[in-house]
C-alpha cells in the first residue's frame, strides 16, 4: 500500500526573511526528518508550484529542490494553479503504483508576499481564462459571482457566509504555524472593508508565503492514501454549468469514494464515514460549496456547517494560502490528525481525512482519502 | 507494450497569427487524427510549458488545454525548463504504467516571440540558477562557458562548432515544419554577429513559437517507448563536477540503455544499436557534449560527429525551439522516422530512435528510447 510516512509544514505568513530555497529546505528536510528515512532512500522529489516563474523569476525548481536538499534523484515541477500541491502529491502516488520508485519527497511551496498585492493579483489571474483577466475580474470577483448566485438561490446572507471565516480563525488559535491566530467575530466579518461584493476582506483568504513537505512510499506503516483522484473542468466560469457546483470536485470526489470504498452520503453515521476534511476554502464561499459537492452536505445546505470537523489547521482562509503549497499542507494536516500528532488541535479517534485542492475556481479539483491504520 | 500511435508537429518560427491556444488546438488535434483514435478515448492530457506564466499570464494550461480540446478529462502541466515537453512525455508513460489511464495526450507548446528578446532572455534564465542571474550571465553566455572549456580542452575551433550548425540547417531544408529552411555555410557562421563567445547567431537555437502533440496508448500498434527515463543534476554550472559533461545526460541514458538492453557503445555496428537521434542542441556545443554523453562518440571526439543521423528534422538550430514544445518534437520526429513517415528526410531501416531533451544547462535531462515493431 501507499502511506504517507512523514509531514511537515513551515510557518505560513509573511516570511520576509525566508527565500523561495530556505522554504523548499525547511520543508524537505522536516518531512524526511518526520518520515525518519535516510535522504538516500528519496527516489524523486516533486515540487508543487505556481508562481515562483512569473513572481521571482525562477522555473526548473526540480532541479533548484533536488540540489538545494542535496539529494541526487529526479526532480520535477507540476503546475495546475492552486492544486500544484494536491497535484504533486497526486503525482507521487503515481510514480509509486507504476513501480517506477519506492519512496518520494513532495514539496508545496509558493513566496508570494515579496511583491505588491496589485502584482500578486494579476499573476494569481494566470490559473483563470484569458477572457476573465481581459474584462478585468479578479480572482476574488469571480468567487463574489459565485457566492451572488448562492445567495440568491438559497437565501443565504453574508452572515451565513461570515460564520466559515469564524470558525476557521478559531480553528487556527490552535494552530502556530498559521498566517492569522487572531480569533474574528461575526461583526467584524461583516464590518471588513468590501473586496469583492459580497466577499469582504475577511471572506478572502490572504497572500501568504510558506512552504509544506510529506513523504510518501510504498510501505506498510504510516497513513494509507486510500485514494488520490483528480479532475479537470474548465478554465473560465462563463463555459460552466452552473456556477454554484464545481463539477471537477464532484467527478474527483466521486472517484475518490468508489476507489475507497467510503461514502459519507451512504454511510453517514457509519464507523467508515469521513471523520475530519481539509476543504478549499479560499473565500468562505469556497468551503460551503466544496461542503456540497464533496457530499458532506446536501446542495443549499452547505452554508450550514456539518458535524465533523472542518479545517482544523485554519483552513486557506486563517492557516494561510501560499497556493503552491496548500495542498500538501492538507495532507499534512490530515496525517498529524490520523497519527494523533495534531497537538491541541487533535480530533479524537479520527480514521479516516479528507482533503480537497482546487485549481483556479474549479479548473481543476484534487481529492485524496486518507485512513488511520 | 506502450506506443507512440500518433504524432503531430505545428509550424515552428514567429507565429504572430497564432495564440497558446490555437497551438495546443492545432498540435492536440493533429496527434489525436493522425493517431486515428476518438477523442472519447483520450483519459489524460499533460502539457509540457514554461513561460506561459511569466510571458503570457497564462498558467493553468492543464485546464485550459482540455477544455480547448473540448476533452473532459483531467489535464495536467508539468514542467522542467527546456525539458518539459520531455517531461510530459514521461509523465505519459508513467501514468500508463501506473494502470492509471491507457490513452494519453501529450502537449508541448510555446509562445515566445510576443515578447522583446529581452524580455524573453531574462525569462528564459528562470531555468538557470539565482546565482547565475545576479552575476548577469544569460543562456548563451553559460553555454559559452562550457564551449571554452571544452574547446580548450581538446583543441577544437569554432569551424568545428560551425559545422553542427550547417548539418542541421542542411537536415532542416527537407522539414517544411522547420523555423528555417536556409541553408548556410561555415562562413556564414564563423562571420555572423557574436553573441557570446565563442559563439556567434548560428550557433543559437532560435526564439520560437510552436507546439507539438502524441498520443501514448497502452496498445500493439505503433512504434513502441522502450525507455523512458529522467535525471536531475545542479541547477547552477558552478555546483557541477564538470563543465564539459552533463552528468543529467549520462544517468539518464545510462538507464534508458539497461531499460531497453540497447547499448550503442558495446553494440556498435549490430541491428540492435540506435540508427539516428533527436539531441538537444540549443547551442552548437550542445549537439557535441550531447554525443559524447550519450555514448555516441568518445569524450572529445564528439565534434567530429557520428555516423547515425543526428537531428534529422533540423534540430533546435534549425526546427525551432519553442522550449516546452522541443521534448515533444522530438518524439514526433522519431516517430515518423520509425514509421516510414518521414518523406523526404526519410532515413532508410531506421528501427531504434532516441531523443535527448536537456532542461536548464543540465539541471534535468530526459531521454526515450522507441523501436519499430
Amino acid at each position: 500500500m501507499i502511506v504517507v510516512s512523514g509531514g511537515y509544514q513551515t510557518k505560513f505568513g509573511e516570511l520576509w526573511d525566508k527565500s523561495l530555497k530556505d522554504l523548499i529546505i525547511e520543508a524537505g528536510e522536516g518531512a524526511i526528518k518526520d518520515a525518519k528515512v535516510k535522504k538516500s532512500k528519496i527516489d524523486l522529489v516533486i515540487v508543487g508550484n505556481k508562481l515562483a516563474g512569473k513572481i521571482g523569476g525562477q522555473e526548473h525548481l526540480g532541479s533548484l529542490a533536488i540540489d538545494c536538499l542535496g539529494i541526487r534523484v529526479p526532480g520535477i515541477r507540476v503546475e495546475a494553479a492552486c492544486s500544484s500541491g494536491g497535484l504533486a502529491i497526486h503525482q507521487a502516488v503515481l510514480a509509486i503504483k507504476a513501480k517506477q520508485v519506492e519512496t518520494v519527497l513532495v514539496i508545496g511551496v509558493e513566496k508570494m508576499t515579496d511583491k505588491g498585492n496589485g502584482e500578486i493579483a494579476e499573476a494569481l489571474m494566470g490559473a483563470a481564462s484569458e477572457e476573465e483577466r481581459r474584462v478585468g475580474l479578479s480572482f476574488v470577483g469571480l468567487y463574489a459571482l459565485m457566492a451572488r448566485v448562492y445567495m440568491e438561490k438559497f437565501g443565504v446572507t453574508k452572515k451565513d457566509l461570515a460564520k466559515v471565516a469564524v470558525k476557521n480563525h478559531k480553528n487556527a488559535l490552535k494552530n502556530n504555524k498559521a498566517h492569522f491566530q487572531k480569533e474574528i467575530d461575526i461583526n467584524m466579518v461583516l464590518k471588513a472593508s468590501m473586496v469583492a461584493e459580497p466577499l469582504g476582506l475577511f471572506d478572502c483568504s490572504p497572500i501568504s508565503d510558506g512552504a509544506a513537505g510529506v513523504v510518501i512510499s510504498k510501505g506498510s506503516k504510516g497513513v494509507e492514501i486510500v485514494a488520490s483522484e483528480i479532475a479537470s473542468d474548465s478554465l473560465g466560469l462563463s463555459r460552466r454549468k452552473s456556477l454554484i457546483e464545481l463539477e471537477a470536485t464532484q467527478v474527483a470526489v466521486k472517484k475518490a469514494y468508489l476507489t475507497s470504498r467510503i461514502n459519507p452520503r451512504l454511510n453517514r453515521g457509519r464507523p467508515d464515514m469521513v471523520d475530519l476534511a481539509e476543504v478549499h476554502d479560499c473565500f468562505t464561499i469556497g468551503e460551503i460549496l466544496a461542503l456540497e459537492d464533496l457530499g458532506l452536505a446536501k446542495k443549499g445546505e452547505g452554508y450550514k456547517g456539518v458535524k465533523i470537523p472542518i479545517n482544523t489547521s485554519g483552513g486557506l482562509k486563517a492557516c494561510g494560502h501560499p497556493v503552491g503549497a496548500t495542498g500538501v499542507k492538507q495532507i499534512v494536516e490530515i496525517y498529524k490528525q490520523l497519527n494523533g500528532k495534531a497537538g491541541k488541535r487533535q480530533v479524537k479517534n479520527a480514521k479516516i481525512g479528507l482533503t480537497h485542492n482546487v485549481g483556479g475556481t474549479g479548473g481543476t479539483a484534487v481529492v485524496h482519502i486518507l485512513r488511520r491504520q
